[in-house]
């Protein structure tokens, strides 16, 4: 069973409803978004007669939810949720551009890959501080340098920032760089990690797991919801096959069903799933026309010396056919036209 | 190493070429599509001197090709392949559509199915009257009588066959009513029954095995070219994966792949890979974003008594979306609009 | 449906039992194994009243089959299945080994292995003359010259034959020199080549196939039973997952699976899974550990000038631990020991 | 390069090696383990010259590493390496068995449960206090509580505790009550949490994860060792692939591809990976003959209320024929048979 609040309840309102709640025994779990608030309700919910939760002041609807995942199901919500990060949105009929370097290198690499994004039309900026990496050995990102990086670089391009983090113990001090929270494939049911971003109070970039069913990807986001953010993205970025000719096999249905089952806006990585630049702008327009809330690329000025996925970063003759793209396609496909981002010297 | 035959080379220069390797010991593997023929060297080919074969009447080139698919690799033929089945077209700019049910049940059923692929758009008419059923107590098609059904709803419709041809011994029979035969994903590496099409002197429709690899598919595809077709319009259909949620996984990246190392046109399922109706527009838009030549859909008249996959077939409603996509995307993809075939009757 | 019929039911009794099921307008598929006959009743079996053909002469059972696969389940036939080929069985307590080359390449070669073969302790000898192969230039076998190779080399040693088929046109021919028949994982789907060895007279090794759920190895084997042929063997030889350290994935835990659910034997051939000559020898083990009734392996005089599969192939020095590991593990495991076939001159 | 110490080597010999890599500009990795110490050198090694730490004192060898986990790869260790927890070995000739519940639930669930385990002959406890569920509404385990339970049950039994850590913050609790730590496969690429159990100075499980290569297994491992602990055990417990005849596909080939490649034990978790009682044992025979250190299996005293996982448990019945198993199958496959810690009041 899921409360849901009305857009202007206030946070008294909330209190009531989980008090109603818990007074007989049942639990609640909060869970805020941009455009409301709902409340899981768990435990013995017999206990709980929905007419009186009704009834209380600024609860909308009480609804009976059949998905194990009943915060972030679309029976508990029909609308699609748009997520708001900082002045850029994802969600809605315009799709959305997220583009930077795989890893925060260097401040001019960072800002230079800013630069081509901006080019490219993105809303947001991506770039990993903090890199999980399958060799101990490897790069493994900047750590809190590169996060006052990626500040720095949105101080000088008004590029909000999405960057990943690893470790529940990071969380509070990536948060306090970040705009947005990205939880990586190898991650996704890293539950104490789910529990600690959903209590951080930004929204929530969710990549799918490699091997996760789609079913496995709700119920992840579901733990981030249930812990109190409900403002999640959600991110297909290619599963694990026999297949070798890609990195990953890029499981494009994944995006129709995932919208059918959740109001959460889904995206998609072509650059990790595809694992080569020549694929990304293909894979992106079967995003776009499959219905993808927008994109997440990789961007990067020299990505033969990259210290990480150099082969599959656009580069700058990339950018004008990747916006054209987005500014084509969606009338094309009956959707509205992306919105960048006003970036003061971005593409200057 | 392959011979690239000019497009208005004669059967005698044809018969020189073959002549001019064998003669020196070589293998000589002619391939006729309707733009032009390719000859693959095999053997010893170090005793077939290239310049000399460059000298002889009909020779546009002589190429050597590093991938194993000597035929349809593009290596050979940087064009892409145009592949005509009667009035219709495969490749080029404009996208094709190919629809019809998934088995021939009944002249009724055909004919209305039939009917549906028209106003839906299409320029061929798919029909099964030989199934692959993993049961052998299953609905195995109506055989011969099938053909016939086919045969006179093309003379109602004007809409050329492409139909499924599970055994070598029955090609014959089949080319006798087929305008186009097809190799399900279950024979994708039945050699004998490959060879068999490739000597029949049709076009062929070749699914993807859906444990296939991009290099077996092509392979596969070689065993056509190599006996005698290089009409070939390869389908991807899904592989198996992990993934239960749809019926198997719509490799989206492997059109893109195969049109890259491939000439050959290269068409989406995605009915068989979504198995579900609500995905199959979703996935046709990607299809068509992403690059593919065309998309194979089922429509029924009445989904819910097919004898075969009812739940993926389009209905009467979903066509004039799919026309409409077929109509509009193409162009804001900056490829030319699909030209259906002028069906006499077909919409009236 | 199935009715089992008496072990020594004649033919007289099959046939008076078939008119009883198709007077009544059923349909009536009869499988002959060596130890009995069964009939699949199918269509609709409401008209035709069970207690009637229980009191038929001849007929010991008639059984409900709520599996799929009626004739091979084990519902239907609680006894686990002894295959006889020539002298050597296959099921019941003792393993067996099946062994040879790959492929048969000259007479020396084979003759060579088939010695190899017998001093491993084989009761029967594998070795391809029609080899299905990824590539339309690579070997494909010696055809008909290579089956009297084998023909020649079971006089000379005494061990009975198995060879693929490839090709429904080919089964008489394959038929008039082998003692059984073998349909490999790319043809496990070959419907058309199922049916034909099911009418063959021989008993038949059925490979799984590479992307086949144990259900669709189920079903697969039902095509050749409703055929006619009960003696069935069923071998597990990997299926193709994201690991590739090994050619293909050994799924050990399908063995007892299929044991499980039908009554046939299941052997495993730890060459093709793992690919590599060192796992042969573990896998086996394992192989017999799990419960197989037998493992089918590579071995060759010579591998490294192997035409076809040369890494994996078993060596002189691994015959003896093979046959040791044959002879002292069934007991350990509570299992009869192998009889090898008493093969004149095969070791001397 | 990695720096082999001798077994005798004190802890002025490590720090002398450590200082002689970092002098130079290189970094110096300990990793200790019961049987010997070793120091991976990264950065850049062209610095050091290996015949000058040679000869320093307590270093036994220095080895020039190609694979990419240096530490764990057998090239730098060939002996195999035999974990100690508390009295029980892992690794060496006999094979070790470790039992229990899948999750503690209460005192007298898991002192039964343990009792079980010895019974069979386990020389080591398992048993969940903090469960990784997909679902959040799911049982999450007792937490400490649990732990409670389970250094109760070990005073009570003598048998020693492997558990799973969940979250990196966790680490120093549950090492405060476990025997050995135990890393899950959804966390078998939580860098994070491999860094911090192997900071934790007591031996490893490491589960394969369920996607996860072999080669991505063994670099995890690396982080662990990397950390500073070397007594790792590899637990192989099935991968995800289409099959879901079984809960995974376990990968039997995936034990001995380990072994070659790292010194490392491997054992195997039948319960995990087939889901299903009926088939524990076949595949722990299965795991032994193919040559694993040992098996983990869940028992539990009444399944069928079991708050997670019950199918797959053993019960009473199942306990003396593992035994056996474990008894007589190591001496047919040339192995010592198992030694079981001596257990005051076990199985009284």
């Amino acid at each position: 069973m899921v409360i849901v609040m009305d857009a202007d309840a206030t946070s008294g309102d909330i209190a009531a409803a989980v008090d109603a709640v818990t007074a007989t025994g049942g639990e609640a779990y909060v869970s805020r978004g941009t455009s409301r608030t709902l409340i899981a309700v768990g435990g013995d919910t017999a206990q709980v007669p929905p007419p009186e939760l009704q009834a209380l002041p600024g609860v909308a609807d009480v609804v009976g939810v059949s998905a194990p995942y009943k915060l972030v199901s679309r029976e508990s919500h029909s609308a699609r949720t748009v997520v708001r990060v900082a002045d850029a949105t994802i969600g809605g009929g315009a799709p959305a551009l997220i583009a930077g370097p795989c890893a925060v290198e260097t401040p001019e690499q960072t800002l230079a890959a800013a630069r081509m994004a901006a080019t490219a039309g993105a809303s947001l900026l991506r770039g990993g501080a903090y890199k999980p990496r399958t060799s101990p050995y490897a790069f493994q990102g900047l750590g809190e340098a590169g996060l006052k990086i990626l500040a720095d670089v949105r101080d000088a391009t008004g590029l909000p920032i999405v960057t990943e983090v690893l470790d529940a113990a990071d969380v509070d001090l990536v948060a306090s760089y970040a705009d947005m929270l990205q939880i990586g494939t190898r991650n996704m049911q890293n539950f104490a990690l789910l529990r600690a971003v959903g209590q951080a109070g930004l929204p929530v970039l969710l990549k799918r797991g490699m091997n996760a069913t789609i079913e496995e990807w709700l119920m992840a986001a579901e733990y981030i919801a249930q812990s109190g953010t409900l403002d999640i993205v959600l991110c297909e970025r290619g599963i694990r096959t026999f297949e070798k000719a890609t990195r990953n096999t890029l499981d494009i249905s994944a995006v129709a069903v995932a919208q059918q089952l959740s109001h959460l806006p889904v995206i998609v990585d072509p650059s990790h799933s595809g694992g080569q630049r020549r694929l990304v702008l293909p894979l992106s327009r079967a995003a776009l026309a499959v219905g993808a809330d927008g994109v997440i690329v990789d961007v990067h000025p020299t990505p033969e010396t990259a210290l990480c996925d150099g082969p599959q970063a656009l580069v700058e003759e990339d950018l004008a056919p990747l916006r054209e793209m987005l500014e084509t396609l969606p009338s094309a496909l009956g959707r509205a036209r992306p919105q960048p981002v006003a970036a003061e010297g971005a593409t200057a």
